[in-house]
């Protein structure tokens, strides 16, 4: 590492680095004045970021996060302990405390497993799961970590045959001892990923944890490190037999929101807490700063032993889904009959509508056996479509109202029903079935509400 | 209405009623026990609501609005003034005020211009723009109002046809004289129509208010005199000529948020405050019980009178909106090409992504001269096409990134564009140009980033 360019200080950085006798992975103690306020950081000097700035250092913290710190707020740095191992160079894998649950981390791919490219100042899915184990040793204390790479790919190239096999290799590793699984996962398509595992897994008996990062681990703002360390621990600790997301709750790094497969959305293409439950809180939460996982609700499946277990990994991939705007015709639905899709989820607007124009297409849909189902593109709420002529219109054709199930869950869940049953009739009834969380509990939803 | 079954008051109701005294119409005084807290509610006496609930009353307060008091808390009625005009008969047309500013109000349609009927107990739309007037007598303090009937349509089926013609009635009004324009229209494709009028309008020289609501007049939670009279005070006299959207700000009846036609979407299907401004802060609020205008911005196009004036309402509705999703072929976006489509919005993962697998119809849609635009489906944030290997490979092929416009602006501009230009070179250049606010000012967008 050292003598590589990229990583070298330089300018006002570099001065002082120079004078307080500071080299890449000393433990440095920094203080620092922000505003009136006067406070000390303490953590190991990382490499220089190269991001055109040249007036920040970068250190990397206890908790094992980066922060960049600018110089001109800088009062003095103090070496307190030389020579820690830099960031990017591959350790030893740390000394396995014996004991401990076992928490398979399973990385398909995606920022969290990623560094940047310096020639091209892009990002490129690169570290296998040991470099990834290796950039946050503080794993080694929360779990008997069991890396695995399933693939190195972004999220938008994963889709229902790579659930399948995902679900596959969580039952295998869940066979094989593990008390926890971690997913380490491009951000695009997580919440799809998420809700795929909840019906794939079929109640599974330990936590499965998706983790993405929406900064990859070699920029100051990285939320990769929190994010890991949150889900190993919630992997190994969590009392809850579920498919969760954990992502950061707010942009600060003190806690990370445990999240329901089915129930979760990217809401934001870039912030730390882009991911959000949609119409019921999170199941819990990580507290990073004690260490400790704060359940939110009390109706959650436990952990269990089951041998009897078995997944249900099947995924029909002749579903769309088909998002309702103004001025659009019924021939995007004709198209779907014809292209010979089993079942078309709309993204209606509202409570549930879409224009008199696309009736007939629906009523021809519904003819040919397709199953048509209606979430709402608000996002938030719940369709019902008995409060306007037009909901009952399109009841009475046969659309399916699927409640406050989230368009994204329902595109999922339908390849999934209909990866297990080719009855349109049985898939029309599991659709309406809460068999993983998808539908909200009544009262949690009328807290969302105003009336 | 006395006599009509469905609007008398039974059981414990009656029977406080008939104590005091009290008829529907009458001015009346309440005392109610709320927890701790004792209140003093002063309103008119309402008729009953048929919702299946005996125990509330229903009372029209001086600020338009009407709530339900539950019978359990009231503490005691007394009547303070004899007969005023039962709610849904039509009276007079108020003495209009002379020197108001002039405020033409256009029904189109939707919930606020609606009753339910007794019958179903659904909602149609019903009440024409007089009705909805004599909702709301306090609109004659406001502005000389001028009520015109446009059309009554749920609005999932207005398009961009009617887009057209609305802004010819806009246009024809302002020319007549119009000081500022009410919109009123069903709040499910509200945010749509109001980007389109943004961009049709080409700089309006008054307020164009589109004004919604989310529970119809006759419910005691309606939201619709709240917002009509906020509309109309914003019309009569806000500082600035935009298309704006104004909705409840919160579940409370205190605050009226002004949004941005280009920047708002309805973001649930049923709470009053559904409609978000995405990416920025709303324009500025309408204070209900101050009854002032507060703005948030100080960039905002000032009111003019403007004899050069001229609109440009044509839409091309040749366009279509894909939402992206795991497992997507580009088999629709073949189809799209096929069926003569001049464009195509989508709506990719993240930062702008989709699939490789999509990459060869992308490529033989932009071959064809199909505009072919990137928005993404997290809704907040923007779109950065250049900073993973998927964005730039999009790019090259030429597609267009639009930022942090929504992807439903990003449909009706291209609807708009190609309404304009049938060039695919002005097109192009046409959709990346902030024409109406679409984009967000950059040091807006970065305060709702966390980085």
């Amino acid at each position: 590492m050292p003598g590589d360019q990229a990583y070298m200080y330089s300018g006002a950085a570099r001065d002082l680095l120079t004078k307080a006798g500071a080299e890449i992975g000393d433990k440095i103690s920094i203080r620092l004045r922000r505003g009136e306020l006067e406070e000390q950081v303490d953590g190991i000097l990382m490499p220089r970021i190269h991001t055109g700035q040249e007036d920040y250092l970068v250190v990397k913290l206890r908790t094992g996060y980066n922060i960049g710190i600018q110089t001109r707020n800088l009062t003095s740095i103090k070496v307190v302990g030389k020579g820690a191992e830099p960031h990017f160079t591959r350790p030893s894998l740390p000394t396995q405390r014996i004991g401990l649950p076992k928490v398979a981390i399973l990385s398909t791919g995606g920022t969290i497993a990623s560094k940047v490219d310096y020639r091209t100042g892009a990002v490129k899915p690169a570290l296998d799961a040991e470099d990834l184990y290796s950039v946050v040793p503080e794993l080694a204390d929360l779990a008997d970590i069991r890396p695995k790479i399933i693939s190195s790919t972004f999220s938008e190239n994963i889709g229902p045959q790579n659930w399948s096999a995902l679900a596959g290799s969580i039952a295998e590793e869940i066979k094989n001892g593990a008390d926890g699984i971690v997913i380490a996962h491009g951000t695009d398509t997580l919440g799809y990923t998420a809700a795929a595992l909840s019906f794939a897994l079929n109640s599974p008996p330990v936590p499965v944890v998706l983790v993405g990062s929406q900064r990859s681990s070699d920029r100051p703002s990285s939320d990769a490190a929190a994010n890991l360390v949150a889900s190993t621990a919630i992997a190994s600790s969590a009392p809850f037999a579920h498919v969760v997301v954990a992502m950061h709750d707010w942009i600060s790094d003190k806690r990370i929101a445990i999240h329901l497969g089915t129930k979760v959305r990217k809401c934001h293409t870039s912030r730390r807490d882009a991911f959000e439950s949609v119409n019921t809180s999170p199941l819990g939460y990580y507290d990073l700063v004690r260490n400790t996982i704060e359940m939110k609700s009390t109706s959650f499946s436990k952990r269990r032993s089951d041998s009897n277990w078995t997944i249900r990994p099947k995924f029909d991939s002749n579903v769309v889904l088909i998002k309702f705007y103004p001025g659009m015709s019924g021939a995007i639905i004709d198209w779907a009959v014809a292209s010979g899709q089993s079942g078309i989820i709309i993204e209606g607007s509202g409570l549930g509508h879409i224009s008199e124009a696309m009736f007939p297409a629906i009523e021809r849909a519904i003819n040919s056996e397709v199953v048509v189902a209606m979430t709402s593109q608000c996002i938030w709420g719940t369709v019902h479509m008995d409060v306007y002529s037009t909901g009952r219109d399109l009841l009475r054709m046969g659309v399916i109202p699927l409640g406050d199930m989230l368009p994204e869950t329902a595109l999922v869940k339908l390849m999934w029903v209909f990866g297990n049953t080719s009855s349109r009739h049985d898939a029309k009834s599991m659709m309406t079935k809460n068999l993983a969380g998808e539908f909200s509990d009544r009262r949690l939803l009328e807290k969302t509400h105003d009336d």
